[in-house]
């Protein structure tokens, strides 16, 4: 409880101080996206290529999401000449997109013009609105599509030249080649998607309260139907049921008993992210409020009348359907796919970068947020050159004083070494080595290079890979532009740890995820949060404390004032059903 | 400035009350329509067919707008089963719908669910979300479309019956066949449209404002055109201009010397409904703003790319465009139009009601607001019949007595005569029959059918049509519902005047327009105001009147809070300039 209230304090604190970017440590999840193992032979030349720098390098960033916005936030655009190229010309506080689809928070209100933001920088930031269809890495530049204007042609693509290139383009989202999907679900990932699940909500209301039709064509039609457990979709479940019984069953009496709301999920337990009990919690918490959940189904297939499912238990059952939400995970856009295999990732599903942010196979392109994923570099691929890096007097063993002084650029380089010492419950790497010996042997121990592979053979089973979440891609946007940032600095003193296969330091520490906890608001003012440390907190006290850190996490005072006196408002006056 | 002072402070005090439909008497005016004179031998049956009332007769009501929406709030649904057909769910506070298209107020912040207004009342009110595609008078029923629905075949039409028919469904616009107009312009007639234009305007920037174009076509891009000078084109420019001015100059610097405002109006002046000074002033603050003001050009095409337009000084030019926003006035609806044919209006552009609402030629259905117009009586029509009624004694000559116990009759009935006078500066009509004659013979002067023919042979040149307003269907909507409400006590006491071709009294006393006065607000904080006895008020103190008259003229507290907050809103954060 004394975190809790801590975290309540310093949200409060940081809700009076006008909120940066580098602070945008969000507390919530988006379903995250397939992955799939990739390890091939890179080269350490992962940073910043920097050549002596003249005048202002172009810096081209695609992308205002969580990521862009982030850099763009902290990127020293008097030393760079940055230029942006979005579809939309705002940023989105995409975790509260699932209180947009019920009224409870206006649109306007979660948006904030990309322009707004980039006008308080001191150097210019250009933005330009349009979508890139092509990235040509060889020529170093990308073509663009202008945003369409009505009473226009177009006007074809543009091209923009770049020296470094930040891909922050996002992911699309995952229907698994299941038929239908496309054509007939609902998606919640932009601005327009919530306030079109907000419009067809209304109008299934309105269909099933026409005086022509029966009872069995109302059930359908009140049936809302959300696909994909994780937070997004339990929180639209959540909205929706709140919607319904706070505010539409009093203006929509015959029918308010029709309403059914199931959640499909493939696997056993919704929210399986997180901790179980949260699991458990929001799945009793649903039950209490009529919410369906159907856990190891999946969607087989979609029509405009049903919707068809499969379990291992019960087969396959189709169930009619008013509407549905389909929120199961993400994957890689196709400018993105194309760009891949330009650079020989044509193998993977989701583009590659090192640990620094870079691109695997291509020069000065850096690619973060949900359209890339870190290939955190193997301890048993470098096995043996870390062996030789530490084995300073060549004599082929190491002693204690050598595994010592390496040993802060291993848990750096590689830290899944220090996850996996945890797991163990060990202190140092030391211990893993020398386990079993006596304390007062090891000053003397030598250990050779067998007895090294042998030691950390399973380090590399606790090779992470980062969940799909805004919290991640704001704290990689800050970081990528901290290292454009200090580029001088560190070429003259590096700050990274030692480079295994070549000589020297890397410049950079490599990007390091700090995880600040995640939130699952279960409706009925209630809410489940996993803090660090994988401390539990679920119920009332919880949502005030989501309130705290949403209000506080906003991007400007505007979106701040306006979310908040939406919450207000909605408590004062309802939630608006008009189908606009 | 003593009347200003009286309605601000009316205002203030309505704006601490709950406001009710029956004061609901807007200040602003929707462009006119075209309107035909139409006169034909008409029964004097023209007020509610009571036949005795047996249980609830069935009321339907087509549509939410200001009519339908005042004659809900003040029909009494206990003694009668009132039903709603809409394919709007929501009334709008369509004077604020210019506001929208700029974001200096939201789009959610002007609309209130009309269940939420039948709510309040005591007897159910049933509303259906659907479009009246045909009315059938000879069964009494109408034939309805349901709202669109994803996922659903639309589910066929529904038909309901009625004993009284209530059509309140507003007109279309009229783009007077210029071909292009559907295709290429913008309306400003929905909550949609103001959403659109918002959208597109910021597109036009985002386009204008790429790295690819040249200079024509930037500012082709940034041309916003506007056809129709009435107060919704001019109050739209106006936002416009503010918008530009206030908000996106800042954002976008390097475009907004290129920004071009054009007013096209086909007649001589802006604003030609109200006082010509009101005009003057508003044509003044446009050219002192950069607007152009384009008089005497009547637009004959639209295209994708230019809007080709017709002076006779100037002959035809076409200028290229980047929005256009059509607001010309309105025309008759296809419903409309096909019911006219039933009942013998086919020759007629707009169906005619009575001076009770009722809809000519047909019996049980009513006309309210913009989508019908009052045929008013003609003395001329009626003048041996008026001759006869004033005769009691049969003389074949009228005393100044005889005349005096008929004349309150003719005032209530023939409103132009009133008119009439009033251009002749008479005090009463005795003054028009016997002018010239002395006084002192006043008494004992008889007037014979020739006479009275003559001196009342130009009264009828008097007859006014109501302008398409707000304010007129609100008070038709409140006017007819007090008709329904007071059936049975008129049928004992009739209020109405002398009927002329009948015995005995009609039972309810005609419509009668009452003008609270007309905005048209300008920018810039400015506004003109023309109100009742033709006073003028120009300026600022004019603007903070507006705003007094419109946030007391909500519909609900909801919408009042919601409207002020965004004012307040834009005064602190600007408008946004999201493309969403």
């Amino acid at each position: 409880m004394r975190r809790s209230v801590l975290l309540f304090d310093g949200a409060l604190q940081a809700f009076r101080r006008s909120p940066t970017y580098s602070q945008l440590l969000i507390f919530f999840a988006v379903s995250g996206g397939g992955l799939v193992a990739y390890a091939d032979g890179k080269s350490e030349n992962e940073e910043l290529n920097l050549s002596q720098m003249p005048a202002r390098k172009k810096v081209v960033v695609l992308g205002t999401g969580w990521a862009g916005t982030s850099f763009l936030k902290n990127i020293d655009s008097v030393t760079y000449d940055v230029q942006v190229v979005s579809p939309r010309n705002y940023f989105t506080f995409t975790p509260l997109l699932p209180s947009v689809t019920c009224g409870t928070v206006e649109a306007r209100s979660i948006v904030e013009p990309i322009r707004k933001i980039i006008k308080k920088k001191k150097g210019e930031i250009k933005f330009w609105d349009g979508e890139c269809l092509k990235i040509d890495p060889v020529n170093k530049q990308i073509h663009c599509l202008p945003c369409v204007v009505p009473n226009s042609d177009g006007g074809g693509e543009f091209i923009i030249g770049y020296d470094y290139l930040v891909i922050a383009v996002g992911a699309r989202v995952n229907t698994f080649n299941t038929p239908g999907v496309l054509e007939h679900c609902h998606f919640l990932k932009e601005v327009e998607d919530a306030q079109n699940i907000r419009k067809d909500v209304m109008l299934c209301f309105e269909r099933a309260n026409l005086p022509n039709i029966d009872e069995k064509e109302r059930e359908k039609d009140l049936h809302f139907v959300i696909v994909g457990g994780g937070p997004t979709g339990v929180e639209f479940a959540a909205e929706l049921h709140d919607f319904i019984t706070e505010d539409l069953a009093e203006l929509y009496p015959k029918i308010k008993d029709l309403v059914k709301i199931s959640l499909i999920q493939s696997g056993e337990h919704i929210l399986n992210m997180f901790d179980e009990r949260i699991g458990n919690f929001a799945e009793k918490k649903f039950q209490r409020d009529g919410i369906e959940v159907k856990t190891g189904f999946r969607v087989v297939k979609v029509s405009d009348k049903a919707i068809t499912m499969k379990s291992k238990s019960v087969g396959e059952v189709s169930e009619s359907y008013g509407m549905a939400v389909w929120s199961t995970g993400i994957a890689t856009r196709p400018v993105i796919l194309d760009f891949m295999k330009q650079i020989g990732q044509a193998n993977r599903r989701v583009l590659a970068t090192n640990e620094w942010l870079r691109v695997c196979g291509c020069q000065d392109v850096y690619a973060l947020g949900d359209c890339a994923t870190i290939d955190q570099r193997k301890v048993m691929e470098d096995i043996s050159a870390i062996f030789r890096v530490a084995d300073k007097d060549n004599s082929g063993t190491l002693t204690v004083k050598e595994i010592q002084d390496v040993l802060e650029d291993i848990y750096v380089r590689y830290p899944q070494v220090e996850l996996y010492l945890k797991t163990k419950q060990m202190s140092d790497v030391l211990d893993l080595l020398i386990d079993g010996k006596a304390d007062a042997a090891k000053a003397s121990i030598e250990i050779n290079i067998e007895e090294f592979k042998k030691a950390l053979a399973n380090v590399d089973s606790q090779v992470k890979t980062l969940p799909a979440t805004a919290q991640v891609a704001a704290q990689q946007g800050h970081y990528l532009a901290q290292c454009f940032n200090k580029i001088k600095a560190c070429e003259d003193n590096p700050e990274g740890p030692l480079r295994m296969t070549e000589p020297g330091r890397h410049r950079f520490k490599p990007f390091r995820y700090k995880h600040f906890g995640q939130f699952a608001p279960l409706g009925g003012e209630q809410a489940a949060a996993q803090l660090p440390g994988d401390w539990i907190s679920t119920g009332h006290s919880t949502q005030w404390l989501w309130y705290s850190v949403y209000a506080s996490k906003q991007v400007s005072w505007r979106t701040r004032v306006l979310v908040v006196s939406d919450w207000l408002k909605r408590a004062i006056f309802g939630r608006d059903s008009s189908c606009i």
